[in-house]
């Protein structure tokens, strides 16, 4: 048995078991771009096979990383693909092209559940190909993924660091549940908004705005507006304000009655 | 009735009822990028509102956007906010901070099919923010939605073309159903598994690899195998071949009985 190739278990932490691939880059901005996507996104494990970068150019890869400095720091530059991606159970290459060993392609989107899974006890190296020339036959063949990010027929090749960024923001997606802020405010019960239209109704006729006549109909009309529009007790009580206004200011103001 | 902002109605074809607005940028490499980005994506407004670029760095737009150069071409650069999304029914901020005027964000994933539908038959303005401070809060007041690309907390701000390329990315695929080369061989069909197996059983025992009492217990191994590796008419074709040549070595090689 072959223990050198072993495969390592990841480290913990979403992200912590996916590896980055740049085969043989040629330009240092987009290594830099790759590195802060990755940051971005939780990642931190970077290997270049082969990098085709021109001396002076090397200083863009820091511009570009911006705050992800440690990870184009701890990056590690390898002479061969298969030296980059010893260890790994899983590789995934992403391919804009179609053709002889790439039957099996699936769209980024429908993969990831399965490579961050995948991801959780093992290590996932993602491959991203040349800005020139994509993956060469023999990379394909260690593939036990390949990627399609989809795009127009007429112009499918991304930038590699916006194609790294689609999969790893797709990856990070199917491996974290992503949370937002949310409403500071708690939903507006039934009561609060009952209150609410009590209110309109009596400051939409007192400022004349409807007859009684009409008042059901318009309602209607306010009814369908604030069930899309006023979703907390903020909003409840901004827009009961508003009326309790209305209705002050008819019998009140210099236009009241 | 203000007919100056009367929407206007999108062109036809996927991607056509998008318009990326970007407010401030700094960076010509940026707005590059953006217009590989929408290139790939399919998208082709762009307009651009008081960029802060300085003179010399605007070659660099052209560079970065490569086969993009007609979007860039095309570009439209206004004073003001307002007149990005004039005509637009939708604008749709990208943000990626918390706070004032941003309780109702929603993550790009969420929101993506109805800002899809939206641009069907109206115009739908994404907007991307300052490199250096975002969207400030009179632009937030004025998006109908707002937008996240979830990321790690200690590092939410995306590079402006990478969030761009997400959001456009999520925003096609919500509008396109995304296709794939698909195999060119059709499924392997039940005869053709069967022959397959009766192939592999005889040529497996023909070689010595297992023995009749054994038989059984081993084909089950290549069952599990089999159910996941071959698909297809080529794949049980290519495995029938093995088994069969397994079979004729055994009987006619140096190594035959």
């Amino acid at each position: 048995m072959d223990t050198e190739n072993q495969p390592t278990a990841a480290p913990p932490g979403a992200g912590a078991g996916i590896r980055v691939v740049l085969v043989a880059p040629l330009y240092a901005g987009n290594i830099g771009s790759v590195c802060r996507a990755m940051a971005n996104m939780g990642v931190s494990d970077l290997v270049v096979v082969a990098p085709r970068v021109a001396e002076g150019d090397w200083p863009e890869a820091g511009r570009l990383a911006v705050h992800a400095g440690d990870i184009l720091a701890s990056m590690r530059t390898v002479p061969t693909f298969a030296e980059a991606i010893d260890g790994c159970v899983a590789v995934a290459g992403a391919t804009a092209r179609d053709g002889l060993y790439r039957g099996h392609i699936r769209l980024i989107r429908d993969a990831a559940p399965e490579l961050a899974a995948i991801a959780r006890t093992g290590r996932v190296a993602l491959v991203l190909g040349r800005e020139d020339n994509g993956l060469e036959n023999d990379e394909i063949q260690q593939c036990t993924h390949l990627l399609r990010i989809p795009s127009v027929d007429a112009y499918r090749s991304l930038n590699l660091a916006q194609a790294a960024m689609v999969c790893l923001y797709e990856l990070r997606l199917a491996a974290v549940p992503a949370e937002l802020p949310g409403e500071k405010s708690p939903p507006a019960g039934a009561a609060h908004k009952r209150r609410l239209f009590e209110a309109w109704r009596e400051a939409m006729l007192s400022i004349g705005f409807m007859k009684e006549d009409k008042a059901d109909h318009m309602m209607q009309g306010f009814a369908r507006i604030f069930s899309r529009g006023v979703k907390t007790v903020d909003d409840a009580n901004i827009m009961l304000g508003v009326a309790r206004q209305s209705l002050w200011a008819a019998t009140h103001g210099e236009h009241g009655k």
